[in-house]
């Protein structure tokens, strides 16, 4: 239909000449550059998301939202970004061990930092959940939360996914970063709502997603205020769990945090199905929408639902998909809904 | 000054007619009505604000401050709004109690209910600690989240406050608000930090301070997923404190909730001590300030601070007087700072 539209405007500019050019093809150029959801085949998908817009943002719509309760929640791990083979947070806790055991030589023949730095992905993979346990707390908490940012922020500019070669947040849908941005034209206030750290994703949101650090919700640990040797206050990172933000997780940490039910909320596996129920269940219109991994030539392909292949990171399982056709919430398919994946495609 | 300006104003008008008048006659109107701290004196407190603001958004200046890192953050109790005899929460919970016994007859018998029923005020002030625990798991927990909001919603559009008999939302100090809407005019994202309950100080925040529930951090409990007999899903608030925003909480809180260290922070009271080291530690133009009751005409007088009568509600010891003189912060006083306390004052 562009192509169409680009043709006729062509005739006109050689029919009416210069004058009429320069009403028109900004005109043009305009309509062409402002599809906010560029990346998205023509179909359900895209059709609910403007469709849930307009319903929300029209005046004279029995479902016009008031602009400051427009509230939009994204997951992140499958959502946003690539999660497979590995959450990036992993890749990151796993990355720091080598620096934590300089600074302490005695880990080095301690389990699980062993096993760790001897590489072996696939015993890495075994490591009993305690294990994690152990490694999550030796580099996410312990230090200041000023550096606990420098760190992780030094790591994400620098390391890159073994697949694409290039840094982990390069790996964002850019069909998703067009929600995100539509959203906002549209006075939606867009927050992460991820399983992952908060503290992590905090360091990044801002230059990835447009998102500042205060719309960021998602796993947090207590902090300890104190003072340091030279008396100046400082907040340490402790390790006991404040809000766990996975499954039921997801809307009791979006009312500690943001305090309202969101309008539309976006995930890609059972760990976001409370949060997806919870926004649903609000009065008037409401968006809920699942990313299907099911492109393993671009992408990945996982589920269990659809026959797709099961996994750990990820899981969208058959009973999700059913609950989603119930509810009426839009199952977005990545091969079928979107026509590219990430920006750097060409 | 103003006076004089508008007498000069006067002689030009007659001077130079309808023409001058034109043009000067609005921008003298502006002048007037824009002096954004018009409810404050001039002086030391006045000035150290718009110097603040001066400072951190002036491009040209050393210590600019991007608008986005632009976070100020307030206590309430007693530093937006009045806190003696009693924090009006505290009066919300004892008010409750009648529709709580009459739900569960059987608690008119038990303590620390009793008491609570038959009005004896010195009483009620003399229950002990766990006896207070019990009346706010009681009337604070239990519900749904729904269902608190539009209790909590209907007692304080009704509920009068005994020495002015006005609504409590009316006893907000004028200069304060002041406040609030000068740093958001220039870019800056007012928070409430509070040590009372988030989601009671959310049912209020947006009308009443124009701070939406998503910028107001304070104690907050726990809350549980689950769904009613219908199969919708309900967050249900639960007896277990996640967030204590008092003392080292309220940079604890801070962290959480934002994620980013406030540029300015004002409090009243020594809950507030490690907001303000944790705001006043950072790096470039900070500003802290505590607002000292010291005007029994108009407000109250309580301190211990420079001799004014002892308290246990908001207490500002002489040692936080002496810390503020020490750390540059600025001590507000009611009595010599402010022109006007209400708005409702003529």
């Amino acid at each position: 239909m562009q192509i169409g539209t680009s043709r006729l405007a062509t005739v006109f500019l050689t029919l009416f000449g210069l004058l009429a050019g320069l009403v028109l093809l900004p005109a043009l150029g305009l309509a062409q550059a402002t599809d906010p959801l560029h990346s998205w085949i023509d179909g359900a998908a895209k059709q609910a998301i403007v469709q849930f817009v307009q319903a929300t943002t029209d005046k004279s719509s029995p479902n016009f939202v008031p602009p400051e309760a427009r509230i939009a929640t994204f997951d992140q791990d499958g959502t946003l970004w690539v999660e497979h083979p590995m959450y990036s947070q992993l890749v990151y806790v796993l990355d720091r061990v080598p620096a934590l055991v300089k600074a302490k030589p005695e880990l080095a023949d301690v389990e699980p930092f062993k096993t760790v730095l001897s590489g072996d992905r696939e015993a890495i993979a075994k490591l009993p959940k305690s294990d994690l346990e152990k490694l999550l707390v030796a580099t996410l908490t312990g230090m200041t939360v000023d550096v606990f940012s420098a760190e992780a922020e030094k790591w994400i500019v620098t390391a890159t996914d073994p697949r694409w070669k290039r840094p982990y947040t390069e790996l964002t849908y850019q069909p998703m970063q067009e929600v995100l941005s539509y959203l906002r034209a549209n006075g939606f206030k867009t927050y992460i709502v991820t399983g992952g750290g908060q503290d992590f994703v905090r360091v990044f949101s801002t230059r990835v997603y447009g998102i500042p650090p205060e719309q960021v919700v998602g796993s947090a640990g207590d902090t300890t205020y104190s003072y340091d040797k030279d008396g100046k206050p400082i907040l340490t990172k402790a390790p006991k769990l404040l809000v766990n933000d996975n499954n039921a997780g997801k809307p009791e940490g979006i009312h500690l945090m943001i305090g309202r039910r969101p309008y539309a909320a976006f995930g890609n596996s059972i760990g976001n199905r409370q949060m997806l129920e919870y926004t649903k269940a609000g009065e008037g219109e409401r968006l809920a929408m699942l990313v299907l991994h099911d492109d393993d030539k671009r992408e990945y392909a996982y589920g269990p639902a659809q026959g797709l292949p099961d996994t750990k990171v990820g899981t969208f399982t058959q009973e999700l998909y059913d609950e989603a056709k119930k509810l009426g919430w839009t199952v977005i398919s990545m091969k079928n809904d979107w026509k590219r994946i990430f920006a750097f495609e060409p």
